[in-house]
């Protein structure tokens, strides 16, 4: 079938939104007409072409919301007409991964996924009759997509918005996903988030969920402070106006250090800053931020060795299939605030547009809409 | 008081045996007579000179054990007469992060004692009339030594050999401890300890008290391999014997890593493979080594951020008026041998032949007598 697609054809290039031909599902996939998407900054990065694992021409996009249109042989969990939220951390639930209890990384389609490709080793897109890559299994920059089985959360209730819970299938769910489950920030917790962008601002959600007695909010651009604010931070800081280290700032502020850090970037200065700001003895620093390719963390071992660890979370720690639904009924109930997220709402067709505002600071997310 | 003691007047030069004087306890302070004393790699690096912290003339030594001569004012838990093991790592049980719940590393009198003073800023040692430098808040390298009463571990029983528990002061607790209290090993967990010196080879013991069910050890010295497979070690690496980084050769041999690692050298180019073996999703390094001043642990942020844990652990995070009691009893059950580490038993006048064995690799622990 025929679908308008943004293809990012080059590295560095605007995507082209282009009609594309879109193959029916095989065994275990499922066809999905995205509603909503909306543009995070991996995609940006990856676009940008500093991705290391970054293919061309490929369809981006990984934070969506769509109903089924058909699925393939051996599929069970969905069919035609359920709404649904693709995940890009899969969840089978029987790979060693899956099973072990301890991590949401499922291992059943990492591989081809990390390539561009679907489970087989093939695309399901292709323009002129060459193929177009996949995306973090995903690809909701096409308003026809094909993805595992696996990567698939149901959207039981359909009158769940589909234009803002698309926001929990990435970026909402990883910031507020690391307090609880990488994390486990517990009752009057001091913590510290660096980068008030989507994932930063979820994060203090959660550690408002979490009932964190102080929340210190980290960022250069003071405009992200309002917003900060009225998800229930307690503290801003933009580091630019200290002559010293933000970590020796916050290690006075709180007598010691924080208990918990979130780096909500993908700076690997700023890692170390939030490593070292927190408590000796027992401060955890949690890494959410993707760094570019190459680029290491460092610090000396003794702040390791006097007690303070360092973790990351990738998606939160959340396994999607099993967790979002309860995460949309915390929408609905009013637990979790989406709408603020949204800054911006335009139509599909002005993507380059969304990642303009990205860019330049001004959105925290913008909605997309397919339209008709 | 005079006290026979091995005073290091320079970095780098050999300990020299002199008689020096002791002033009696102040308030808060315990004399104690040292019996045993061993060497350890800690001393070793202040002695060299590289510890940034290290201060001379001092006296150094933290592994020991002895009897207490007399008390200061104010002394409750200890009286003349009782067996102790001195602790690098106080416990005052009323600082803040004694009374956390979350940390060993006791906060009552850490500034001074990184400074080689006792708590009220002077010293109790002196040669000639000039001040001697504590180290660690032990000095077990002079007979009669001061520390505070937050630095002994009581040994209600006499029939313990003190010349054994003295290694409960510092490595053979730092590695067992490390299993417990820092990794919390499980059951059946896969673990890689590099480096078996006493905590490496101590970290053994530990895994096999927790039950892992296979036990990776890791030295350039095959000459270690006996004793760590008469500890319980199943499986023997040599890097130096493969032409791949050996973090490379473990998540092959173990289908994706380890469940934990323990780094035992002080290495920080080790501590990064030590991360790096482990299995993606849930696998925890824990850096125990000491390394030296300026040096940075660096890895790839992804390595966190898929799952990984890096965590450091000082004393094995035992908090040690508290714990030791059961560790003693643990040894007087034969649940942990500490017979095997002692590889020589030499006179305290014959300290600076000790130090070399530990350099040279011959020795695990050299037990010194100070006699009569």
């Amino acid at each position: 079938m025929k679908s308008r697609a943004a293809v990012a054809f080059g590295p560095g290039e605007p995507l082209k939104i282009v009609e594309i031909d879109v193959e029916a599902p095989k065994a275990g996939e499922v066809l999905v007409k995205i509603l909503y998407t909306s543009v995070c900054h991996t995609d940006a990065y990856t676009l940008s072409g500093a991705d290391p694992e970054g293919v061309f021409p490929a369809v981006l996009g990984h934070e969506g919301g769509g109903v089924v249109v058909s699925v393939g042989e051996g599929v069970t969990s969905v069919k035609a007409g359920d709404h649904v939220i693709p995940l890009y951390t899969p969840e089978c639930g029987k790979c060693k991964f899956c099973l072990s209890g301890k991590t949401n990384l499922c291992g059943a389609i990492r591989e081809t996924q990390g390539k561009g490709l679907m489970p087989d080793g093939t695309t399901r897109f292709s323009y002129n009759g060459e193929p177009i890559y996949h995306y973090m299994g995903t690809s909701t920059f096409s308003e026809y997509t094909v993805v595992s089985e696996f990567s698939l959360a149901l959207v039981e209730n359909k009158d769940v918005p589909l234009n803002k819970v698309a926001l929990l299938g990435c970026g909402v769910t990883t910031g507020i996903g690391a307090v609880h489950n990488t994390a486990k920030v517990e009752e009057g917790a001091v913590a510290a988030v660096f980068g008030l962008g989507a994932i930063g601002l979820a994060a203090i959600q959660g550690l408002v969920q979490a009932k964190a007695s102080r929340i210190i909010a980290i960022d250069m651009n003071e405009d992200k402070f309002e917003l900060a604010k009225k998800m229930g931070a307690t503290d801003f800081l933009n580091p630019s106006k200290f002559d010293k280290p933000i970590q020796e700032v916050i290690v006075e502020m709180t007598d010691g250090g924080v208990d918990y850090s979130f780096e909500c970037i993908g700076n690997v200065d700023v890692m170390r800053s939030a490593l070292e700001c927190c408590h000796k003895g027992w401060g955890e620093s949690i890494i959410i931020g993707v760094a570019a390719g190459g680029k290491v963390i460092q610090t000396r071992p003794f702040q390791l060795v006097t007690g303070r660890v360092w973790k990351g979370s990738a998606f939160g720690g959340v396994k999607g299939r099993t967790e979002l639904p309860g995460m949309i009924e915390d929408f609905m109930n009013g637990k979790i605030d989406l709408d603020s997220f949204i800054t911006h709402n335009l139509n599909f067709t002005d993507i380059n547009e969304a990642f303009d505002l990205l860019h330049k600071g001004e959105s925290i997310r913008t909605m997309l809409t397919y339209g008709e």
